[in-house]
C-alpha cells in the first residue's frame, strides 16, 4: 500500500460535507479501490462554527483557503466554493505553486481562467480535474476525455441546467406560465442567488464550454458561447411544439465545422420521442458522437450533494490511482485558439405567429419565406375566437440568416399580429 | 513526449481493423492526448492473404499470437480473436508472462478466467483492460470502475446483447413470432455461430458477470449467472404486456443482497415510458445505481467496427496516458468470493394464462394465488372466440417461491388451459 493521499477541502456547503461524508463512510472501500489510504488532512469555510452534517473535529482548520492549499499536509486542494474570481482562484493558483494536485467542482472559474490554470498546472507537472463541474453525477469529463480519446468528436449535445429542464418539463405538465413556474422555482430553492445564471443559460454554456475545449482540442471559450436563456418561452410554444411531436429544451450544441467552433446554449425543439425529449425535471443529459463510436448518450443527476460528491471522488480515486490526464484531455500550450462560428449549419425551424384574420394572410407570409428561400415542411392553421389566427410552421432545413430576414419583411405585410418566435429544430 | 507505445494486433476480423484504421487515421490526435506517438508493431490472424480493409504493409507478422505477445516490439498486447480457451488465453498468459500490458474484448474469456488472469497480470505489475468486451462502445467499464469508483454500487442492470433486443423490439414492431425475426436475424448476420450465446443469454450474462465484479469487489462469476434467454417470449407475451404498459427485455440485472451476489440475465418487463422500456433495436443500455450518484443511464451502440475499435482505444490511451487500474478495480487478490444468492428479492410478476370458460375458473386461480400469499395489482381477461380466455394479471411484490408454488398448484384446478407465463416485472 503507498502512502496516503492527503485532501485539503475548501468549501463546506452541501458537496465538500458530501466530499467528506464519502471520505469517512468509505474509507476501506476507497482504499482498496485505490491502493492506499485517501485522508482529509484540513478543511476550510467561511464559518468554523456553523452546524454541519459532518464531524469535522479530526481535522486540520484554515480560515484562509489559500493558507490550506499550501499546507504541507496536503496532496490534493479540493475546490468546492465556487465563484469565478476571489478566493477560489487565489487557492487554485497557490495550490499549483505550493505543487499540489486540484480537483474543483467550479465551472464559472474554469470557463473564464480554465487556460490559465491549466497551463500553470502541467507547467509544474500537476493536474487540475473537474468532473464534478460538468453534469453533476454523470461521469461525462471522464466519458468524454478518456472514454472517447480515440474519437474525433463530431458533436456535444447537452441538457446541462437541471433548473430549467425543471422549468420547462413543469410548464408542461401543470399548463402553467413561465413567471409562475419560475417562483415555484425560486421558493424551492432550485435557483441560484442571481436566477440569470440558470434561467440566461450562463451556468450551462460554462459546462459547454469545458466540454467543447476537451472535444475539439480548443482553448475554452465560453465568451464565443452564443446563449439564449429560456425566458422567451411560453406555454404556447411549449403546447405548440408537443401538438407537432416536439419538446422544447435549453439544449447545448458544440460542433467543429468548416467556418469553426460553433457552441451555442439556447432553446431547441428536439422530437419528443428521443431520448433528450423525453428528459423530465431535474436530470441531465449529455449526447457525445465520435468519428467511430457514434452516438453515446448519458443520462444522470446533475446537481445535488450525493452527486457532486461522486463525480469529485472520481477526480480523487484518478488522482489516487497515479492517473494524470490534462486538465482538457492534452497539454494546455498544445490547444488551439478557436474560430468562433455563429450557428451556420442549416436546420429545420420552428415558426410560431399570429396572423389577421383576413384573406390571402396567409398567402403573404408563405411568399416572403419562399423569396427568403425557406422552404414549409408543415404548416399548422389553430381554431380561434378573436380577430387572429395562431399558425405553426415548422420549416425544412434552413439557415438562422434566411430566417432572420424573412422574419424581418413579415412586418411590413400587415398581416402579421405580434412578433413571431423562430426556434431552431435539432436533429437529435 | 514519452517513447512510442507499440502495439501487437492479434485478430483482424471487424474489430481489429477498426483498431488499425484509428491508430492509421488519428495519429496525431492520439499523440496530443496521450503525448506520446502510438504505433503497430506487428499484427496476427489466421490468414495473412486474405484481403482486408487496411493496408498492415508496415507492420511484422505473426502467424502465431503467441508469438506475436512476446515480441521485444510490442509494449501492448491487444487481443481481439475471441474465444473462451485456446490461443487467446494462451497468447494473453505469453504476453503477461513477458511484461506486456494486455487490451482485450474477450467477454467470454475474461468471465472464466478473469481471475486467474488478472491475478497474473497483477504479479507482473502490468494491466488487463476490456472496455470492448461490454456493451461495445459505451465506456461503461470506465464510467463504474473510474466514474462511480466513489459509491458503494447498489445495483447494475442492462440491455447489453444488442441482436436479443433487436429481436424483441423487430417482434413488436412488426408483430412477428420469434421464429420469425430469429430466422431474419439469422440471414442479416446478426447472430453469432451459436445463436445459442446471444439468444441463450450467455453473451449478455459474460458482460453482467464482469461488471458484477467490478461493481461488488467480488470475482467474476458468470457460473452463478441465472440465466434465461428470450426463446421462451411470445408475441403475445409482447402484445399483453404492452397492453399494460410494459415492454420485455433480455435485462441483465446484479445487486448484493443481504444474503448474497444476485446475477440474472432474464427476459423482464419493464414500464414502457422508462429509458430500458424505450430502447429500441441493436442499442445498447446500462444503467448504475451507487449510493451517492443515484441512478446514471448509459446508452449507445454496442457492437460493430466503429464502436467496438473506439472502445478497444480508450484501453490503448488509458495504457498510453500512464494510468494503471487494476482489472477488477481493486488487486484480484483483494476480491472477494462471491455468495451466489437467487433473486430472492421480491419484486411484481407478470402471468399470463389461458383458462377454460367455465363459471368460477378466475376464482380457482385467485385462489391459489391468494393462498401463496401472491396479491393481485391489476388483471386483465380479453374477449374471445373459442372456449378458453386469454387472462393477464400483473402482481403487487412477491417472491419467484411464491409464484413458483402457486404455479405448481394451478393444473389441479383444471381450469388452466396451457401452461402459465410468469415474468419478472423489474423496478427501474
Amino acid at each position: 500500500m503507498s502512502n496516503p493521499l492527503r485532501l485539503g477541502i475548501a468549501g463546506l456547503g452541501t458537496v465538500g460535507i458530501g466530499t467528506v461524508k464519502i471520505v469517512q463512510n468509505h474509507a476501506e472501500l476507497l482504499a482498496r479501490r485505490t491502493g492506499r489510504a485517501i485522508s482529509i488532512s484540513a478543511v476550510s469555510a467561511r464559518s468554523r462554527t456553523k452546524n454541519r452534517d459532518a464531524d469535522l473535529s479530526a481535522y486540520g482548520w484554515e480560515d484562509d483557503p489559500v493558507a490550506l492549499a499550501k499546507r504541507e499536509d496536503v496532496d490534493v486542494f479540493v475546490e468546492l466554493m465556487g465563484g469565478e474570481n476571489g478566493v477560489a482562484k487565489a487557492s487554485i493558483e497557490a495550490a499549483i505553486a505550493a505543487d499540489k494536485d486540484v480537483v474543483t467542482a467550479n465551472k464559472a472559474l474554469l470557463a473564464v481562467h480554465g487556460q490559465e490554470l491549466a497551463v500553470a498546472a502541467e507547467a509544474k507537472g500537476r493536474v487540475i480535474r473537474f468532473e464534478a463541474a460538468v453534469a453533476g453525477g454523470i461521469p461525462v469529463v471522464k466519458a468524454l476525455t478518456e472514454g472517447l480519446a480515440g474519437n474525433e468528436i463530431r458533436r456535444v449535445m447537452g441538457v446541462m441546467n437541471g433548473t430549467c429542464n425543471y422549468i420547462l418539463t413543469r410548464m408542461e405538465n401543470a399548463g402553467l406560465a413561465y413567471a409562475e413556474v419560475f417562483e415555484e422555482a425560486r421558493q424551492l430553492g432550485y435557483l441560484e442567488a442571481d436566477p440569470n445564471l440558470d434561467v440566461g443559460g450562463i451556468d450551462a454554456g460554462h459546462k459547454l464550454s469545458l466540454l467543447a475545449s476537451i472535444a475539439f482540442g480548443t482553448k475554452v471559450s465560453f465568451d464565443a458561447v452564443e446563449l439564449e436563456g429560456i425566458g422567451r418561452i411560453s406555454i404556447d410554444d411549449i403546447r405548440r411544439a408537443a401538438d407537432m411531436d416536439f419538446r422544447i429544451k435549453l439544449l447545448g450544441v458544440a460542433q467543429m465545422t468548416g467556418r469553426g467552433l460553433e457552441q451555442r446554449m439556447s432553446p431547441c425543439l428536439v422530437p419528443a420521442d428521443s431520448p433528450l425529449g423525453q428528459l423530465q425535471g431535474g436530470t441531465n443529459m449529455v449526447v457525445l458522437e465520435g468519428d467511430s463510436v457514434g452516438q453515446i448518450v448519458l443520462r444522470g443527476p446533475g446537481a445535488g450533494e450525493g452527486p457532486t460528491a461522486s463525480a469529485v471522488m472520481a477526480d480523487i480515486v484518478e488522482i489516487a490511482r497515479g492517473c494524470r490526464v490534462s486538465t482538457f484531455g492534452q497539454p494546455a500550450t498544445s490547444l488551439a485558439d478557436p474560430v468562433p462560428a455563429k450557428a451556420t449549419a442549416p436546420a429545420p425551424y420552428y415558426l410560431r405567429m399570429e396572423l389577421s384574420d383576413k384573406p390571402g394572410a396567409l398567402a403573404k407570409v408563405a411568399t416572403i419565406l419562399g423569396e427568403e428561400g425557406v422552404s414549409i415542411d408543415r404548416m399548422r392553421q389553430y381554431g380561434h375566437a378573436d380577430t387572429s389566427a395562431p399558425v405553426l410552421i415548422v420549416t425544412h432545413k434552413t439557415t438562422r440568416d434566411a430566417i432572420d430576414h424573412a422574419l424581418k419583411r413579415l412586418p411590413a405585410t400587415g398581416v402579421v399580429v405580434t412578433e413571431p418566435v423562430a426556434i431552431r429544430i435539432e436533429s437529435v
